[in-house]
């Protein structure tokens, strides 16, 4: 069991704040908890001599017998902290906090919210809230919330940074067949977040989903790596809103919650292994059948229906998922054609025809989940004269079953449909009207399947250079800048991302000496913190012949004077010519989101990246496969592999590349923003050609 | 009234093959008939003397009397052909083919279906099916149908491609309040197909909104010049199936229609003013609120709550939409922040927080309907302890109606949100549980609001040689070839569809004269139907200065030879060198669908066609503003726009270049095909450089 594992099951349940005055929360609370806790209740109240038939304590210090295993602080905000350092004395471990006027409320709030976690911390208290709706846990009937609903046992786990949300949920749940193991409102999240609450769950043999309604993530590092451990076991569906510009300045406003970028959240969830979903429907579609349905072996369905017209809505809806229809074995269609009417579809979609019983469905759904072919199936069932639904329900059923193979259904109907639903529901198969909602359902099925088969490998660890890499950011401080450019090249070197021949030299003499190891034509930049587009002063030359490189070192230099006269110049870059014309220009850059760390950001050059916004962002470190991922995400990938009679480029090359920049900007959390643009990939290998860095200098 | 109205409002109706076999089809069309029809019901049925109480004539010529509206036939394939002949003698003008065993069965019915066509088209007869559930229409209490249910009356009527998917939905509407006008199963589609029925409710006033599920569109031109105008003033909502790969092949093999493509039904239901959904809760959904709200005067949403969280996911799926939220006029804030608690907050979305009761809402509401920012708002409510869904619905409800603005309801709930939902959907206000749908309901208004204001302009008809071209494509015919290139250049010159000088000569000195002309130097490439890739073979020569034309020719010709001894070479073209670097290769082809016939395709050429695959189609002929919204569709229209800094091109030469392509391929129904690659645009105009196109002898 997990740290948190008597905040949901306690034994004693002291509410600091308890009041039988009507319309209260602190009465809420209280009579909540004395409806169905199957422990003790004890109320805290100096102003109160007895609180719904309880005896009243002064303070929770003053509490004689066992100890008390969580406090629900209802008092005030400006006496919350008070009550939270009482309970700590009194060595209780768990608070709940449902006081509000915090961190969402501004300033003060904010300063009294760093107060309270200082208490918390103190104490080593697991704090829920502050401003939270409170805690729910069905197997012990713990219902420390002051909303108007209990939820029924199930084993769904269910977190929501909005209180109001769970209030809906918990109505919605109860005209419905959703059951819950433990329900959290996070409040704003001051001790305990998002990453304490699913690792709690991923240790709860009763939790079978965990669901989330997310606005932000307080660490999303942290949370990755919880997540993916967790989802090794439990999956994890989330909503995390926000998604859209529109939604994210909403949910600041809402939260007073600084954002990360919704790039950097797509990736960090997708790594992280969870299931994130748009829309509520989406959420607890995927918690029901992931709470009653097997996993399945493939990704291949087969699909039975007695109806011609929503057997293709239903082959449509397949088209649009990762799912593939199921090619029947030989032994399979010779069965359906043999037990089938002659007018019936044996491939599939199996098209069993409308005078189908409830029997024909039996032995179709039978024949079809023998079939090694099949790893899930769905019944799409219309109403006809002679189909009873009841029966149909059982026959999946027995079906479902026997065969261990995940089964959703299909009954098109409303109210025909009641009986079988129940009979379906009970033994965890999910009925929906639209067959597009169950393909989708079974398809997350699939998807936590592959997550759970997902072999997390440890980041490489190259052999770099970091001293050497730690001097050149260095080198940026003694010269009171943030930003570098290409005279900060050797920190590719150093963690060994090739580069063309070159240097910064700061002589006409230095700059022929360099050229003539070079060996060939050379580039030459002006080297200048101050000048950012250096080829429209002509700060820029390309392919200067050995014996030009001094003259053109000098033109450089005074057409840099002549454009600003004080302008800070570090010297001249000379770099070998790279062949543009045989290679691919890719971006890859770095910048870091302050919920997820340094973000990877992968792309073809030019148009690809400027009008197209073809790129792809993963969370750093990464792995090989993640790596390798990037570049399989692009739409321009083709052009990498070779489309349109090219030479493939080196892929192996880009994905180290990849790999040792993620290493580079892991080891040094100073580097706050990094494009190395162009790195031209081509079949031999890849050159980073140019660079721009910004850095903190206080992180160094 | 259209048409078809004795169809749906017929006096009398004979059942040919009405019987009372417990279990046929015959005697559940029958009693179904008796049950509601509030007009007359005659049974044909030569082995009976009467039907479930009704005197039954041996053929229908018999019945005396008045004279029958509607005969539906029900009896044996081999039969039905004659029963038809029969109803058409007795001059009925109405029929409906219950009756299976046509073409969705193989050759044998298809030969019977032309049979039938033919009877059905000697007596001009309005024949529905065959194959087909039935006809119902409400206002008579019509249920000339075999199914076990009978519509309510409503608004909305419907026609199905699937006889099932209709016992489906008439099942489920029986447990919701939605209601039907007409509701037909057009199975087979023999003489009636969906075109028949938008033109007939278009010109319904009992019809506020039309719905279809279809497989397939028979007739894709006259599909479109039908649904521009009904849309106008009916909005149409169709799922049009087989979207998918997977599911165009299920569909084939279940109707046993010819596919078109699903870029042209893509096209073509768009450009036909249809508003196409991918799912059966979006059909209802949107067909909901059609028919219950009035149009939106604009784009622009408020979204009203009293819980924060909730209120993002309504932002996010506000920002998923092509809706916006709105900005408030300064009197709404001033008004609001007057009238809303201090935590309130009273930017969009209005959160009016957790305390806030019914009057709360209704304040909130009234101010912000009265912004002229405002076109439409979504209400989303948490249940609290204060807050009666009841009394929320009828405040929402009286606001609606005083403003006539369109509004959604989010009632996040689910036992206690019954009676408020009922108020609503009395009103026509849609509520849902995920306020995704509740916006995304908004935006089909609007997106039909905008289809409503479209004004479908006339293609434009240039000034062209239509005898020339006729004479070019008639030369092929001569040659005994279906495919031509750029021997055909002057096709497009025929419809003013500019090309660089030059043209395809047959001897050296030809060449020369030719060079001259142009007077710089020219391309020249072999011109043969026997050689496809020109370049592998030294086919092409660029650059060639006027003195080296003689010699080039003769090359070229060796070279051809040399490749195949026997090739028909029809000679070398000689062009004007087109100024690629300064131009954009784009792409302007066609092809033709078996549904809506010539289809445009507009794309930039190179990997942007090759391997990002972004271009965009047209069903022709288009308008200019359809051709322009080509160039808005693809993703790499900045490209030529000016993006990095290059000129933008001539917008307008592409497009009456796409309009001119647009007029040719319509004027030769035997252009099967056509290719303009490259089309080259530059800052001055337009260019065809290469093309290649397939004809159809016997259309010329």
């Amino acid at each position: 069991m997990g740290r948190l594992s008597t905040l949901f099951a306690p034994e004693r349940v002291a509410v600091i704040g308890a009041t039988d005055s009507e319309g209260s929360v602190g009465r809420a609370i209280t009579s909540n908890l004395l409806e169905s806790f199957d422990g003790d209740v004890v109320a805290v109240n100096p102003y109160k001599d007895d609180v719904l038939g309880l005896r009243c304590y002064d303070e929770v210090g003053d509490v004689e017998g066992e100890g008390i295993d969580v406090a629900v602080v209802v008092v005030p905000p400006d006496v919350a902290i008070e009550a939270i350092r009482d309970a700590g004395a009194a060595g209780i471990g768990n608070v709940v906090v449902i006081t509000a006027g915090f961190g969402e409320t501004g300033s003060e709030g904010a300063a009294r919210e760093r107060d309270l976690r200082e208490a918390a911390e103190a104490y080593d208290l697991n704090l829920v809230g502050p401003n939270s709706l409170g805690v729910m846990s069905t197997p012990r009937g713990l219902n420390a919330t002051f909303g108007n609903e209990m939820a029924t046992e199930g084993d769904i786990s269910f977190m929501s940074q909005s209180g109001a949300f769970v209030t809906a949920v918990l109505d919605w749940a109860a005209e419905r067949d959703v059951g819950f193991k433990d329900i959290v409102s996070l409040g704003n999240k001051a001790i305990l977040d998002e990453g304490d609450f699913i690792a709690e769950w991923g240790e709860d043999p009763e939790t079978e989903v965990i669901l989330g309604y997310l606005e932000d993530i307080a660490d999303g590092e942290e949370f990755v790596r919880t997540a993916r451990e967790v989802t090794q076991e439990t999956p994890i569906v989330l909503v995390k809103s926000g998604r859209t510009d529109a939604g994210a300045s909403a949910a600041a406003s809402h939260t007073g919650a600084m954002a990360g970028s919704e790039r950097a959240y797509e990736a960090g969830l997708e790594q992280a292994g969870t299931l994130r979903v748009e829309s509520v429907q989406e959420l607890f579609d995927f918690a029901q059948i992931l709470s009653g349905q097997p996993l399945p072996d493939g990704e291949e369905i087969a699909i039975v229906t007695n109806a011609g017209g929503p057997g293709v809505m239903t082959t449509d809806a397949v088209g649009d998922s990762d799912l593939s229809l199921s090619s029947f074995e030989d032994e399979t269609l010779g069965a359906l054609r043999e037990t089938m009417p002659e007018e019936a579809n044996i491939y599939n979609p199996v098209d069993i025809i409308g005078d189908a019983p409830a029997e024909r469905f039996e032995t179709a759904l039978e024949t079809v989940l023998e079939d090694d072919n099949v790893a899930m199936a769905v019944v799409v069932a219309c109403p006809t004269a002679v189909l009873s639904f009841e029966e149909l329900a059982e026959v999946v059923v027995s079906q479902q079953r026997a065969h261990e193979t995940p089964v959703a259904t299909t009954l098109m109907g409303g109210k025909s449909v009641g009986a079988g639903r129940e009979i379906l529901s009970e033994a965890g198969i999910p009925n929906y009207f639209d067959p597009a909602r169950a393909v989708e359902s079974l398809d997350a099925l699939r998807e936590y399947d592959e997550i759970q088969s997902r072999e997390y490998e440890e980041p490489a660890t190259f052999d770099v250079d970091r001293e050497r890499a730690r001097e050149i950011l260095e080198s940026a401080t003694r010269r009171d800048t943030n930003r570098l450019g290409v005279e900060a090249m050797e920190l590719l070197d150093a963690y060994g991302i090739p580069t063309p021949a070159g240097g910064v030299v700061s002589s006409p003499t230095e700059a022929e000496e360099l050229a003539e190891d070079i060996g060939d034509d050379v580039v030459m930049k002006i080297v200048s913190p101050d000048i950012l587009h250096k080829s429209d002063i002509g700060g820029v030359e390309v392919g200067v012949p050995p014996e030009e490189v001094r003259d053109t070192y000098e033109d450089l230099v005074v057409r840099a004077r002549n454009y600003q006269r004080d302008a800070a110049i570090l010297g001249v870059q000379v770099q070998e010519m790279v062949d543009l014309d045989s290679g691919t220009e890719t971006i890859l850059g770095m910048n870091r989101d302050p919920q997820f760390g340094p973000l990877l950001l992968f792309g073809l050059g030019g148009i690809f990246v400027e009008v197209l916004e073809d790129n792809t962002v993963r969370v750093a470190p990464v792995s090989e496969s993640d790596a390798r991922g990037m570049l399989d995400d692009i739409e321009s990938a083709p052009l990498l592999r070779g489309a349109r009679g090219r030479d493939p480029v080196d892929e192996d090359a880009l994905v180290e590349a990849v790999q040792r920049l993620s290493q580079l900007v892991t080891d040094f959390p100073a580097i706050v923003e990094l494009d190395i643009n162009p790195l031209v990939a081509t079949p031999d290998g890849v050159q980073a050609v140019d660079l721009r860095l910004t850095i903190d200098q206080e992180e160094l």
